[in-house]
């Protein structure tokens, strides 16, 4: 932080990590919030000012915004005199809409060049805790899943029955995400993608899923009460899978375990990436664009994962960031054919302080499901 | 739009309304969009560019966006160059940070003084449609719960027993929120808040639930296809409520019906608002401000909703807003007391085009539960 400036935020806990994780309330509408060298003050409607005061982090101040003013400009001016600066530092992502009008209003902003909440990126117990236990939401959704793999039949046409009707991307995913509901969790987007649909990494899947092809799932969940993530991925395949896709799964899980084996202290995200590229080459999966579509291993190998689901750092292979220890983020490499489909393993690690890593993912690994 | 300029976004389809609206790409991380009067192009990344053509509206042009540059800056700077231009339009909303270094690059940007996409506000026949889909997969959450509250017992201390164990906000929220995933919906913050916690507009609820006292169920949930959301609430009392809470929910009642009487075209929305303000005074529900918690009906009686949750039109005492046809929006007026709890009443309205006014929720109104 630099010292020089009061910081002003704006945005919904809900949506903006940065809010959420100086005043720990969580709001479906915008709230204005400052930060000072002495303290961090939240404005609430009306609406909110109650439940905020129940669940804002000790030491935040929550005061009715109502007492500054009606709009967002009256109230930010007004909470200028309090303050008693015309000039505050605000986030790269701060609304150029509103920051005119300030300025029109004699506000100077000025945009932190550096992390505006750097502590975010290494964790703490409880922040550790709250990734657990999303991920372990996820895991039981993904046990689910495997469950009903495991009870579906396979039709003389290959396509998979369950219950009595055609197993779909959209029951799977219901069947997972209920499980992750019941777990305090709330599932965003869950992945079910089988056959060709699981060649595009974040097509979400749908219609009927089929034996002898890859189901790639990637489950996500956020926690109800704390807002912190969890991320898992696996990809299935109901009966025998083909031989490329076993060889695809082979090479995709040690690209993973050697990409695992260079987490330390003071390494570079952009070389861990490059170790799983390397394996995933020696197997001959190689990554180019075709027809204009991209094939092979096109995404970053990994992501932070906290407040946000995609954070700080990135494992990519231009990313700057060197690892120093309280992280936690994904480790994902995939294949992606249009000829046959897509396998993707992900696993979560959080790297302590201390050096050690810690697999933070307990869900099995195999590929096959009779 | 103004005719002048090329106009710039940048958010994720998930996030972003207008994004969503203009390409119909729904993404988790942000993209870059560009409109002209000859049409819409979308720049992606290599991680999205198979699924984002396979869902943008017609005529949308994707492209990759690695053939502009690298960084966010370079990509619209390159861009630029293609469209001619070295001015665009942006929503309120574009990020400062972005702004500044895009400026430094001879980009100059124009806040757009007026709604960036107005054409939202007037829902066509698909979106009513996509919030109709949306607003029968929370009504059959409702439904969900009603079961359970009646399947439900009353244990000698007035717990609720449900499944031999005590019920809970959050068991009976994963009850409906499971429902409203089977119905290809997403619950994101379902509300089932009991006694006291009920008189927190924006409570989730939490811990066990009481028979005869209220338990407020606000419902919205967005559909995982179109990404249009629907809402609802009601209230309801296991076992026989107490007068003042049988009072306040008929005050309630008729605010929102004299209230839902008061739409028409050319109306003002702060006119549909105190309508249903004079009922609940007419009532002896006043609203106000005790030890700094607010009480009685201190939120707007509703919003608009569309792509976003909380949209234009606002029905608040403050709004300019005019109802002109084509608008989703909700009337929900509700009251909240800390010494008894809360009682919030939701509909949602179309006004047609022609000045119909439809009542798009089918949820029966009923306080007591057997």
């Amino acid at each position: 932080m630099n010292k020089n400036f009061t910081r002003l935020l704006i945005g919904s806990g809900e949506s903006s990590p940065e809010i959420r994780y100086l005043t720990g309330i969580s709001t479906p509408d915008d709230f204005i919030c400052f930060e000072t060298p002495s303290g961090v003050t939240a404005l609430m409607s009306k609406l909110e000012i109650s439940r905020a005061r129940s669940c804002a982090k000790p030491g935040v101040a929550v005061l009715p915004e109502s007492d500054f003013g009606t709009s967002r400009q009256e109230i930010i001016t007004g909470a200028a005199k309090i303050f008693n600066t015309n000039c505050f530092e605000v986030p790269p992502e701060f609304p150029l809409g509103l920051a005119e009008k300030l300025n029109a209003s004699g506000i100077k902003l000025h945009v932190s060049e550096s992390d505006f909440c750097p502590g975010r990126r290494s964790k703490d117990k409880q922040e550790l805790q709250a990734v657990i236990d999303s991920q372990r939401a996820g895991e039981a959704g993904f046990s689910r899943a495997v469950k009903v793999l495991e009870e579906a039949t396979i039709s003389p046409d290959g396509l998979l029955i369950w219950n009595g009707e055609t197993l779909t991307s959209e029951i799977l995913r219901a069947e997972i995400d209920c499980t992750i509901l019941k777990h305090n969790a709330l599932p965003t987007g869950t992945i079910c993608a089988g056959a060709k649909q699981s060649s595009q990494p974040h097509n979400q899947g749908s219609g009927p899923l089929y034996a002898h092809t890859p189901i790639v799932m990637d489950i996500f969940p956020r926690s109800s009460v704390s807002g912190y993530w969890g991320d898992l991925t696996r990809t299935v395949v109901k009966g025998k899978a083909p031989e490329i896709v076993k060889r695809a799964y082979e090479a995709v899980k040690e690209a993973r375990e050697y990409a695992k084996s260079k987490i330390a202290l003071n390494v570079s995200c952009a070389s861990i990436h490059l170790a799983a590229e390397s394996i995933l080459e020696k197997h001959r999966f190689f990554t180019g664009t075709s027809d204009g579509e991209p094939f092979g291993f096109f995404h970053g190998l990994g992501h932070g994962v906290g407040l946000e689901i995609h954070e700080s750092p990135r494992l990519s292979p231009r990313s700057k960031d060197i690892l120093t220890g309280g992280e936690i983020f994904t480790v994902e490499p995939g294949v992606y054919y249009p000829e046959w489909g897509g396998i993707r393993l992900e696993d979560l690690i959080y790297l302590a302080p201390d050096g050690e890593v810690h697999c933070l993912t307990r869900a099995p690994d195999f590929l096959e499901i009779f």
